[in-house]
C-alpha cells in the first residue's frame, strides 16, 4: 500500500469521450482516472488513483473539486480500498478507515459525506461476508455517478422552464458548477446547457472566481467546448454587470443546503446575491438532494472551509504580497435563504425556499 | 527628444525618505523619479523619467497610478516638456501638444485634466513670454504637489473625526489610496492612516481587487510599513467579512465625483457599496476637490477605462485562461451618490451628498 505521502500519479493526456462530453472522472476496470483540474485549461492531464489515499489526497489537492464530483470520486477511492482489501480476513476495519480518510479530505461540501454514507450502507449490507463486497461496493459508486448525471439532465431541464417564464436573457454564473464539477451536465452550468439548447440564453456573464479561478479556467472553458457565448469579468465587477439590466438570473451551485434553505457555496455567492436582490435580479440556486443538509438547522451549522494563504500571496511560484501579511482565504460562504429566490433540486423547484418547503420536497 | 516607443528608464533601487514615507514620485532637479508600482511590493525600482511622452507613457503602463497621483506625474510631465523648450522660439504650440499626449494617457480620473488646466493656466499667464515659462511651471507642479499632501493631512483629520463619533472599529478598504496613489499620506488610506493614530481603527480588511492587485500588493505593503493591522482576502469574501459585523465603514477613495454625488471608483467600489448598505455598514468616499467634476450632472456621463484582457488571461506570462475567450475588463465603476453615506474632501465633510451640498461646499 502506498504511503501517505503518495501522490496521485500523471497518467497522460485525458480524451474526451465519443459524446464529446467531459469527465471529471472515470472507472477504468482497476483503478480510477481523474482529469487534473488544477492544469486546465493549459493542459489536459489525467491522474491515476489507485488508493483511498492517493483519492482523498487529490481532493485535498484539487485535482478534483465539485461538490458532486468530491462524493463520486470518494465513493470509487471506497472501491480502491476494498479492492486491496478483497482477500483480507478482517475488511471491514480498514474499510471503514479508508471511509474515514476520505471523509476528512474536504469539510464543506456534504455530498462527499452523502456518497460514504451511501457506501458504508453497501459495507453494513455484507457485514457478514467474509471478503469485501468489492462488486456490491463498484455497484453503488457506479450508481451514485450515473444517477448524479441524470439527476443533472433533470435540473437542467428544470431550470430551463423556470427560465423559460422570462423568456430568452443573458444569466451570470460563478465557479464552476459543470460537467467538471459533476458526474457530468453540470447543476447551475447544467441549467445553463439545458437552457442553451432551448434558445433560452443570450449569453453567460462568467466571474472568474477568485482566488482558485474555477470561473477563468474550468466555466470559460466548459462553455467555449459548448459553444455558448461566455463573457469573462472580475468578480467585483458583478454588480456593474447587473446594474446594465440584460442579466435577469444569478445561477449557482451549493455545496451544502441546510433544513432552512441557507446555502453553502463558492466564496463570492453571498456577495453576488446581495447585489442581484439590490439590482432586480433573480437567484437561482442549482444542487442535487444529496447536496441537503436537514441534520443542520440553519447555515450557522455549516463548517466553512479555510485554506492556505499561499492560494491568495502566488502566482505560481511568484510571491506577488508583502511577506507575512496576514489573509483571511475563507472558500465557501453562507447565503441566506430569504435570498434565494428559486432552488432546484432533481425532486423539483421551489420558490422563495424555506423550512416546510424543502422538507416537503425531501420527503 | 525621444520617439513615442521610448519607455522610462529603471534607475534603481528607491530609497525610503527621511520620514520614512512612501514617494510614487519624486522631482530631482531635472527629471522625474517614479517609484515603479508594477514591481512592488517584491521590488522597490525607480524609473527616470525625462519626457513628456515618457510620463504619458508611465500612465498609460501604470508604474504610477492612483487619481492624484497621475494629476501630479502629469504635472511634472509638462515641466519636462517645457524644459526641452527652453531655447526654442515656439514653445506654446509643442508644450500643448504635450499636455495633448499627457491628457490622453487615462480617461478616468478627472485629477490628471484638473492638474494639466493649471498647467495650462501658467502657460495662459505667460503666454507672452519669449521661452517656455520653466519656473513658473515647476512652481504650479510642486504646488500641486505640496497641496495634495497638505489636503491628504487635511482629510485625514476629518475622516478620523466622523470615526470617532462611532468609537473604535474595523475598516474595509479596496484598491490602493494611500501615499502611493496620492501627493502623500493618502485619501481613503489617509484616513486610515490618520484615524489609526488615534487609535479608532482596531484592524483594516484590505480586499486584493482584481485584476490589477493593488490592494493585495499596495495597500498591504503601505499597511505594513506603517504597523498597521492588515487582512488581506479576495474581493468577494466581502460580503462574508462585512456580515460578521466588526467592519463599519468601507473606506474607499474616488478617480471622479459628478456633480450630483456619483463615484467614479476602482471596480468592485459599486459592489462593494451595495453590501455595505445592505450590511449595514456606512461607505465613505474620501477625494480631494480635484475630484470634483462640476461639468458632469450624473455618474452616467464618466467614462469608464477599460483595459486589456491580458489583465485577466495571464498571470505573468502564463496563459490561465482558454484561449480566444471574451473578456470584459472595465477598471472603474460608478457608485451612485445614495449609497454614500460620507464624502470628504479637504473642503469639509458632507453626509449623504447630493448636489446641493456638494456646489455649496466646493463654492
Amino acid at each position: 500500500m502506498p504511503s501517505p505521502q503518495d501522490a496521485p500519479v500523471a497518467s497522460g493526456v485525458h480524451s474526451v469521450n465519443t459524446q464529446g462530453s467531459i469527465e471529471p472522472m472515470r472507472w477504468r476496470g482497476d483503478h480510477l482516472e481523474l482529469l487534473d483540474q488544477r492544469a486546465l485549461p493549459e493542459q489536459i492531464l489525467t491522474l491515476r488513483i489507485d488508493s483511498a489515499t492517493q483519492t482523498a489526497q487529490a481532493i485535498v489537492d484539487m485535482a478534483v473539486r465539485g461538490a458532486p464530483a468530491i462524493g463520486i470520486t470518494a465513493a470509487y477511492g471506497v472501491v480502491l480500498a476494498a479492492q486491496r482489501l478483497e482477500s483480507a480476513g478482517d475488511w471491514r476495519k480498514p474499510l471503514e478507515r479508508a471511509i474515514s480518510e476520505l471523509a476528512g479530505s474536504r469539510p464543506t461540501a456534504v455530498n462527499l459525506f452523502w456518497a460514504l454514507a451511501r457506501m458504508q450502507e453497501t459495507i453494513d449490507a455484507h457485514r457478514e461476508a467474509s471478503q469485501a463486497p468489492l462488486a456490491a461496493l463498484l455497484a453503488t459508486a457506479k450508481d451514485i455517478h450515473r444517477r448524479d448525471l441524470e439527476d443533472n439532465h433533470c435540473m437542467g431541464a428544470l431550470g430551463a422552464g423556470v427560465i423559460a417564464r422570462g423568456g430568452p436573457c443573458a444569466v451570470m454564473t460563478h465557479c464552476n458548477t459543470g460537467a467538471l464539477a459533476t458526474g457530468g451536465h453540470g447543476t447551475a452550468l447544467g441549467v445553463i446547457r439545458s437552457a442553451w439548447k432551448r434558445r433560452l440564453i443570450s449569453e453567460v456573464r462568467v466571474n472568474e472566481t477568485r482566488p482558485w479561478l474555477q470561473g477563468a479556467r474550468l466555466s470559460a472553458w466548459e462553455l467555449q467546448q459548448e459553444g455558448i457565448p461566455a463573457v469573462l469579468a472580475v468578480d467585483s465587477a458583478a454588480s456593474l454587470i447587473l446594474a446594465e439590466g440584460k442579466v435577469k438570473w444569478l445561477i449557482v451551485g451549493a455545496d451544502r443546503i441546510a433544513a432552512n434553505g441557507d446555502v453553502a457555496n463558492k466564496i463570492g455567492t453571498l456577495s453576488l446575491a446581495v447585489q442581484a436582490r439590490h439590482f432586480g435580479v433573480k437567484t437561482m440556486v442549482v444542487a442535487p438532494a444529496s447536496t441537503f443538509d436537514q441534520s443542520l438547522a440553519s447555515g450557522a451549522d455549516i463548517p466553512i472551509e479555510t485554506r492556505s494563504a499561499r492560494e491568495l500571496t502566488h502566482q505560481g511560484e511568484r510571491r506577488i504580497t508583502p511577506l507575512d501579511i496576514v489573509v483571511y482565504n475563507p472558500v465557501f460562504d453562507i447565503t441566506p435563504a430569504s435570498l434565494v429566490d428559486v432552488l432546484i433540486c432533481e425532486k423539483g423547484v421551489i420558490e422563495t425556499p424555506d423550512r416546510e418547503k424543502i422538507a416537503a420536497l425531501l420527503r
